[in-house]
């Protein structure tokens, strides 16, 4: 069978290999990027559910409009509103079968193969491959600890005038690194100078630990004149409440939202809406800031947790910023007193140890740093993590 | 801002337009593709979703594989069987986000730009608009009360060298028509003979009124040495369970399976594991034959009901043949005694007359015949599709 060419632009993910590994009995696993499921609120959503089949069954078990159904598209609004971006309507946003399918549209939208598209180096992997499918040439922006380089950015803008811009500025995945606040300004100012669009892909906004993150770049547009003609906003329950409903939603300038729902119309025509109006009855219910507050809480711990545990076990061989929020650490081996400095081989000897994560070379479109890894704190409780950094010791 | 060039190859749905006056109080609507809400089964779904939160929460709101959740794979393994293809293992099939995005997939995963892909005149309107935004060029091949014409089908196969042929060859979608099992076997042998991918999208095979159509290809299959390699099959419970929960699943061969999971990984990472436990959840339950049974007989009533209201109203104006299954049918007016010809013309006028229906000519890719026009019985009742028909008489 002859397939598409646009499948010569990717290779099958090396991380499948290593969560093939994640079966093994014993093992310890830093490798996911999933919330833990024991933190869902299952008797909240049992019961959004049972009352959006109680308040209107037609619709929610119905074909429903592509741009999402109406109650959670308020729903959303509001949620948006708490936190900071309080001028997007209902239908400013539509809602997406998970943030992925925010940025799957947004590849069948906007790129046209052989188009530049300019992403952090290292950024989200499901991206890179979801862009390349598109014909996307990925072009890489170095990232510290206050996220991407924006001097940098801007040489790269101008050199090579990319169809968009692909930023996670809040606990990026996997960096975990957050946008300073004069960063953000200045992005959203290079997106008005060079009339390029920029999508700040935001699913661990909401997991901070101790000070909330500096406003969304969606929320700061409003201080930059011009800059929401140029921002696209993806957002997710999935981390903060479940993967599983599959929601997500994506605002975005007219012109763009309204290419992306004939898109979406052709792709799955809408997002579940026996899901979708689940999740409406959920953020009705008032039953969020609960729900934020506790997961926030366990992941802070199971953060500090692990932060220590590397510095008493790894101590040098090992180099990270300990997160103030999200899932991950990012961290870089450093080969002190001629330890393992190659992220790969590290993660070969941890699974002989019984503890997985995945080295941070996937995560770069381009020009990889080897003694790279990514470690989740999400899904071990604390006693699991410091058993689980132990391994790491002895395997390094 | 400066958009994909893949936009250009469609254009904005003629039908959005229509669909936006059936808001108008009083209109009766036989212009819809969806089946009727009164008859979804509430409690069942219900059931069905509070035991899936149940049994295993974690699972049912957790990420999921993107092949689909195990346990609905199997059950779909077997609602297959029960419907004559007794041999589709779970590992066969994946689960999609209704059968729109099987087309989907198909069309990432098989078309390049400029490809070429055979399709019925009429088929399907989502269909072509799904497959020319990854540039395909769209042969359409005639179709009778019996289907596709294989005679010509050959030729064009012939001639085109298509990447895929694709059919609803069970009551399709807008024809009505039904392949006969002569046919169904004929193209499976062009399509070893040709070795050209065949897509049967089947999700009207469930809704017969009669004696039960001819085995599906898939089944079919089996009687076809080597017809199982170039087949695709798109299942869904959209138009027998609920539309809204989006589970829909496809079987095809391992290569091409394995490269549309690959494809669904970017798209959306997978369908709502929510969604998926509950159909599991339904299916496990075994509501669906008392289910089938119940939706069969309404629409069996309101078919008749439509055939003998278009004889009696509208007499040698129109021609169709009685649908045996499915939710539509096709006609055509013949222009007698002076009526009018065109459908579109037609619409306008029952619009006027508060009843609305679709016109034939979106629904070819090539060669549109302007007589024709596309009458959905699925969601008025009896005595409103006696209403409406007449209110089409005043229109002619």
């Amino acid at each position: 069978m002859k397939f598409a060419t646009r499948l010569n632009n990717i290779e099958t993910s090396a991380i499948r290999e290593l969560f093939k590994l994640l079966g093994k009995p014993g093992i310890i696993s830093f490798a996911g990027g999933f919330p833990d499921s024991a933190m869902f609120d299952v008797d909240g959503i049992r019961e959004a559910t049972n009352t959006a089949l109680t308040v209107d069954p037609g619709a929610a078990l119905q074909y429903g409009a592509t741009e999402g159904y109406q109650p959670l598209r308020e729903q959303l609004s509001s949620f948006m509103a708490a936190k900071g971006a309080n001028d997007v309507a209902p239908e400013q946003l539509i809602v997406t079968t998970g943030s992925q399918q925010a940025l799957d549209l947004l590849g069948k939208t906007m790129i046209s193969p052989g188009d530049k598209v300019i992403v952090e180096g290292p950024t989200f992997l499901a991206t890179i491959q979801c862009f390349r499918l598109y014909g996307a040439e990925l072009i890489s922006a170095p990232v510290d600890a206050h996220g991407v380089n924006t001097d940098t950015l801007e040489q790269l803008i101008a050199e090579h005038k990319p169809k968009l811009v692909y930023l996670i500025p809040t606990f990026g995945n996997p960096s975990g690194a957050l946008l300073s606040l004069e960063r953000r300004k200045r992005v959203l100012e290079l997106a008005v100078k060079y009339q390029t669009l920029v999508v700040e892909d935001d699913p661990y906004g909401d997991l901070f630990f101790g000070e909330a993150p500096p406003p969304s770049m969606l929320a700061l547009s409003a201080q930059v004149p011009g800059s929401r003609d140029w921002l696209a906003h993806c957002g997710s329950l999935s981390k903060v409440l479940s993967p599983g409903l599959r929601v997500g939603w994506m605002i975005a300038p007219p012109e763009l939202l309204a290419r992306a729902t004939m898109c979406k119309q052709f792709s799955d025509a809408h997002t579940s809406t026996f899901a979708q109006a689940t999740a409406a009855q959920y953020l009705k219910a008032g039953r969020m800031p609960a729900t934020l507050a506790h997961v926030r809480q366990v992941y802070a711990e199971r953060a500090q947790a692990m932060g220590s545990a590397l510095r008493q076990h790894l101590g040098e061989a090992i180099d990270f910023v300990q997160p103030q929020g999200g899932l991950f650490f990012w961290a870089r081996l450093t080969g002190a007193k001629g330890k393992i400095a190659d992220g790969a081989e590290f993660a070969k000897r941890a699974i002989e140890q019984g503890v997985a994560f995945v080295p941070g070379v996937p995560f770069y479109a381009a020009n990889p740093d080897r003694s790279t890894l990514r470690l989740s704190f999400a899904t071990a409780d604390v006693a699991r993590i410091e058993e689980g950094v132990a391994r790491l010791a002895k395997a390094l």
